[in-house]
């Protein structure tokens, strides 16, 4: 995603310094950023600090390691996808330090950073989210949905909506095919009704196509709904389709030969629950 | 759902003979259509029989009580949410009968229906489909699905997308909101990215309203659940989300105060399975 999202930034105007854990990555970007040999080098006298990276505790090693470089005021956007209880300690403490944060996560995929349609759900003071938009118009649409957290909150519950509607999408395309339907007609056919979503669209293909080639992985998937059950736990809420997603998505990330397949692989774990059933005829493509 | 379909096919240029059991509502189409008294004389030397009724027992007395005015050859084309086991009957006894027959159900609402926007999902033979082709391009876009009762099955599949997704998003916002999140700002944040659907756009908004004065209700959703979960059972088949969508469904249906709200009123359903929450601070819409 950082790639793309880095090529978008440039080609907006805005110099850039970049840096990745693996350094063939960075490297990649020679012609549109600095390329420097630490985090540290690359956050010397930035205006804004991005980083995309893969979870809370990766976060907090790199923007905690290389932060004595910083200058008073860096605006820190995290757009990676982490647990909102981390993210509030990250804004704290950076605060303290006289700097200033937004948790920034998207959606949208390597797709929609390409295309820079991400959707960004921004959570911070609203000055830092208008000093952000420029930025964020690089990349894709912005939304300011509330406090510190509260755009990883909005994150999760995009993973929530995306896991079920997977499971959705799953039990109607076997339902349709047992039932005498062509079931890629039917995803031709419900495109356009009440049942439309971006989910029946990409995914449902994928189903259709078996697939499996992530995308999105079912143990990603997981991730995200296990720190949606323990933000929803923490709030004192019962979330019960959430729930069984994120049961069926454990069985799938407990399956070697199944937790890095795509997410749309829930389709798979339904068959499993139906050991006589199977979409279409096609064989599966593996990762 | 008639109304706006007849006045799209006859702006179309199509000659209309129209009856309703409710004679007013034929009578508000006597600008675009001849209105009958009763169905046999609006069947009477048709081409093609459009039927739009509340279920399967309707249409079998509607249909069959009519049906000796009709000419051999005639296209009966049954709009109507039927199971698809009756669909397949219905198709039999016209046959035998001389005339053709498909199952064309809908998707899209009033809204679609008045914008000659539905998705129709058609069941039958091909050269059937082929005939119909224009009568169907004035009202929205179909699809051949497959064979007779195919139709049905496809929008049983719809709507088993349409309660789910309903209910992930429900669980979504009400989850953002206990998170921190402004819950109408993460719903404009989430249409753009992979969570995007028709229901996070519409019932979405109704959620953030509480807008519960149908549209479709929740008894209705529940009809459409029930059928779909028998047509599982009749191919062996377990469909774990739409069971529990079902369940939630029936509760409403089984409260007299929640029977008649939209479909969107999942919602209500959750929030009495979390008693202390409640999405937004307006006041409930009640139809």
């Amino acid at each position: 995603m950082g790639a793309p999202m880095t090529r978008n930034l440039a080609a907006a105007g805005f110099t850039m310094r970049v840096w990745n854990r693996t350094k063939s990555k960075a490297e990649a970007l020679s012609g549109v950023a600095t390329v420097c040999p630490t985090a540290a080098e690359a956050i010397t006298g930035a205006d804004a600090v991005i980083t995309m990276l893969e979870n809370g505790g990766v976060v907090t090693d790199v923007l905690f390691g290389a932060l004595g470089k910083a200058k008073a005021g860096t605006l820190f956007i995290d757009m990676s996808s982490i647990e909102p209880s981390v993210a509030r300690d990250h804004a704290g403490v950076l605060e303290t330090r006289g700097m200033r944060y937004l948790d920034a996560p998207v959606s949208g995929g390597e797709k929609g950073a390409t295309d820079a349609t991400l959707a960004i759900m921004a959570g911070g003071n609203a000055d830092a989210f208008a000093d952000a938009e420029p930025v964020f118009e690089a990349m894709g649409r912005a939304t300011h949905v509330g406090i510190h957290g509260a755009g990883q909150v909005a994150k999760l519950a995009n993973q929530v909506i995306v896991a079920i509607t997977i499971g959705a999408v799953s039990e109607a395309l076997l339902l349709a095919q047992e039932g005498g339907c062509d079931p890629a007609a039917v995803r031709e056919a419900l495109m356009g009704g009440f049942a439309t979503s971006r989910i029946l669209d990409l995914h449902g293909q994928r189903m259709l196509d078996r697939n499996w080639v992530p995308g999105g992985t079912s143990a990603i998937q997981l991730k995200d709904l296990d720190n949606a059950m323990a933000a929803a736990a923490e709030y004192g809420l019962k979330l019960p389709l959430t729930e069984m997603a994120r049961a069926a998505f454990a069985d799938l990330a407990a399956d070697p030969a199944l937790a890095g397949n795509d997410h749309s692989a829930y389709l798979r774990w339904l068959e499993i629950q139906n050991p006589t059933k199977r979409l279409g005829t096609g064989e599966d493509k593996l990762p």
